[in-house]
């Protein structure tokens, strides 16, 4: 755990957030800023600052995935979504515990930001 | 392999691209429309549609995102960058040959499209 994340802390329930999904390795709840209709974080629980900081071997990646598909379902977002990860300043990332976006509810547009 | 499917082609070398990388399993060419300095497609050779209908198990989300972080470091993306996958109609997906987008070279804004 980051002493400091504010990702670890809304694992330990030390900061609410709406939840969405939650099971042994994943957590999943509402972007309190969202940026499309149904803005969904994925994370895992153990803490990871960014994609690059995943240690050889472990698939992460693809657990947040397929949890972001069945949460995909579950809300209905049958006409598709995006699947966003940002890495460093300039990608955006701005929470260093890796994460997940689902964005759906509407067209997605291009350029992706 | 999808008969029609134009990522198949550029994988049989039977449409040609401009390569980033390639091995046994993936495949990595610029975008002939970039919407960033940089922008790289990785795919998978296997003919995967959509990313709901990659395989329970299987791994290859991982896979093309470790694949990202590799060529991020050749192409010396060191300020970061952004990963995308679309899925579907409203998620933006234009070909239905599973991929993730690659960007980098500026700053990436938000909201992701």
């Amino acid at each position: 755990m980051g002493n400091h994340c504010v990702f670890c802390k809304i694992i330990q329930k030390e900061i609410p957030s709406h939840l969405v999904f939650e099971d042994e390795k994943v957590l999943a709840f509402y972007d309190i800023h969202p940026a499309a209709p149904t803005h969904v974080l994925i994370i895992p629980k153990e803490h990871i600052e960014t994609i690059e900081d995943i240690p050889a071997g472990d698939h992460v990646i693809s657990l947040l995935a397929e949890r972001a598909i069945l949460i995909a379902r579950q809300l209905k977002l049958r006409e598709g979504y995006r699947l966003v990860i940002n890495n460093g300043d300039n990608g955006g990332q701005t929470v260093y515990h890796l994460h997940l976006h689902l964005l759906g509810g509407r067209f997605m547009a291009w350029p992706p930001g």
